[in-house]
């Protein structure tokens, strides 16, 4: 009964037809993608949840799966409406892996949500762009009340990637170095940040631009203690100088979402018996190494991917890491880490949300109008001339 | 008392003035070796021993070393006889780094050895191209007397790292799979062996050649299940075949001295999760492999030097790797480990020898002839045309 009444009192929930960002088949997004409107949920089976998406993020990730040049692949729909008579003329796919929504209806022997809870998907490539969908309860995971719409909404892949490969890797105490190229990613940026509460000192590395100067003080202000690109890499004097900066033994802990040759130098700053950690491949090269690294310098190197995480813990583990990152406090400034603990309790804030454009698709528009905006968005996307982190909020 | 009593007896090793093969500085050894004759050492100080070389072995590492392309380096020496007249004009480098000796003389206080024992070197780059040489007894390991002198002089390095290999990275189980390439080393072989002998299944890569039939019946003949040519990854159909005579799963440990593109080609056969030990890189190419491989495959990839094994374990460990690889039984075909266990005890042995020409170093040649042999030889297998391990045996 609740639910229904929930529903009444957010008329607009109920008011207007979904909408959802679709594809029959794989290939070039500005090609394949195309927008649909569907009825209203009917009420979800046992173990389910209808649910109202708020904020639905697209990732590069997401436009790798809509090209087929991703690990894991979505499953077709024959319908986004169950029970209603939506249905398509043949099995389409939905955009999205990641997604802030809002529970709507419970179904039976669902236990620990309730409709206004705030969930987000664990289950990779589920399809978050759309209006609403229903979902099974082992697929979603409650969001702690401490984070924003936007934090929410962009917590359940790159945060946990950063948490826990600074965590399940390399044992690191207070003072240690961690490398990371990307580092003005969304895991980068959270690196830097959940680094610096630690008492971590981070050797960054970027892409040269010409906005360098002020992404070096965008990271500096996150609590990263050292930013350099990967051309300061190809001159001596400033890896001596980078050398001066670290410690005698150099780093334990690199993390890697770029690979091919800057990569490789970036290893000339790692400890003995050092661990490289791979995320991603942004350069599109492979991990190239000299072997002699394995050999005498006994490096290790190993890979994280958070939908494995996922797909390996339990729902509790899974709760226990959200509200880890809820309770993480970060300082604003790397500074204040060293002053005073009081400093820090007072000026402490959470995780920082990403810099991004929430891209309001509203409900008054056609299906073709909707589509033509999200292809915008990704062929910008798709040229590198987009920096932010795209939220798709269905109207 | 007893020392000298020895040498009485072999009046051999006290009649012929000593020679080692040495070197001023490090560069090609055709321009930089040379022979020098040096006299019968002193009495050896506290701790330490006389020995006098029976068998040293030309490893491919050594003349990496006296290219000064090597991880390790030695320690020049200003003379071969401490005590004597004997003395370099300026410091030189002894060549080798393995090799079979016997105690001939045994310092105050030493521990553990009498004359005529057998000692193998565990200390990196002593210095091995000698007649005698005086030696600290921290440095010496007994060699179990089931050993020949050439298994006993070729014991330290590839034996140990075969055996090494497959026993501290993966908890492999009968019927496990394990792939490797340079499949003909002499790491390789003992990996057919000592795979063979625990049940595991081995798929073998070489390069191609002219007698790649007799190669792989040879490598078949030590236990390999397995044994393709690098040219065969890149053929679909062998590779379907391939993929035919594995398990389902894959392979959960691969070993490489080769890195490149063969290397990467193998890692197709790999299960997930699977560890990539490499302990040499003989294409001289880097280890270069799809990012994707470490994040969706979960792929772990290290280096194993038996040197740094040997610098992180006790003498009593290194003692009991001895034992254990001197109790090794190997069957001689891999089909009886299968039939019954009373074949395998009738027919088991050791280890086998590695394919190998001793060279003899004549008492009576001219330390210029012996140079020019030893170069030879070198040059030989700086050429690849040398399959055999050469065996320096000082008349």
């Amino acid at each position: 009964m609740l639910a229904s009444i929930r529903i009444l009192a957010k008329p607009s929930a109920a008011r207007h037809a979904n909408r959802a960002i679709v594809y029959p088949s794989f290939g070039n997004p500005s090609e394949v993608l195309t927008a649909v409107t569907y009825p209203d949920l009917s009420s979800p089976p046992p173990k389910s949840l209808n649910v109202r998406y708020i904020l639905s993020p697209i990732n590069p990730a997401d436009i790798n799966v809509i090209e087929n040049k991703y690990h894991s692949k979505p499953s077709p729909v024959k319908t986004l409406a169950e029970g209603t008579v939506h249905a398509f003329s043949e099995p389409h796919f939905v955009g999205g892996n990641e997604g802030l929504a809002e529970v709507i209806e419970v179904g039976k022997g669902v236990e620990g949500y309730k409709v206004g809870d705030r969930v987000v998907l664990t289950k990779q490539q589920s399809g978050t762009w759309a209006s609403a969908r229903t979902l099974h309860e082992d697929d979603v995971l409650k969001v702690p009340e401490e984070f924003s719409d936007v934090n929410a909404a962009t917590i359940t892949v790159n945060p946990p990637t950063a948490y826990n490969m600074l965590h399940s890797f390399v044992n690191l105490r207070p003072g240690d170095l961690v490398i990371q190229n990307g580092a003005n990613s969304a895991v980068g940026q959270a690196v830097i940040q959940i680094a610096s509460r630690r008492g971590l000192r981070t050797l960054n590395f970027v892409r040269n631009r010409n906005d360098i100067i002020s992404l070096k003080e965008s990271l500096h202000s996150l609590g990263a203690d050292h930013v350099y690109t990967y051309d300061d890499l190809k001159n001596k004097e400033t890896v001596q100088q980078i050398k001066s900066t670290i410690t005698h033994k150099g780093a334990s802990l690199m993390l890697n979402c770029v690979s091919g040759d800057p990569t490789k130098d970036m290893t000339r700053f790692l400890a003995e018996g050092a661990t490289l950690v791979s995320y991603g491949a942004m350069s599109k090269q492979p991990l190239s190494l000299p072997t002699s690294l394995f050999i005498f310098r006994d490096l290790v190197c190993r890979g994280f991917w958070q939908t494995k995480w996922y797909a390996d813990h339990s729902r509790e583990e899974r709760e226990d890491l959200m509200q880890t990152l809820a309770e993480l406090k970060v300082s604003s400034c790397a500074d204040d880490v060293d002053k005073t603990t009081d400093v820090l309790s007072n000026d402490a804030q959470q995780l920082q949300e990403p810099e991004h454009e929430i891209l309001t698709l509203k409900g008054a528009a056609s299906d073709q109008e909707v589509a033509q905006q999200v292809r915008e968005i990704i062929s910008k996307m798709q040229g590198g001339r987009y920096g932010k982190k795209a939220l798709l909020k269905f109207e």
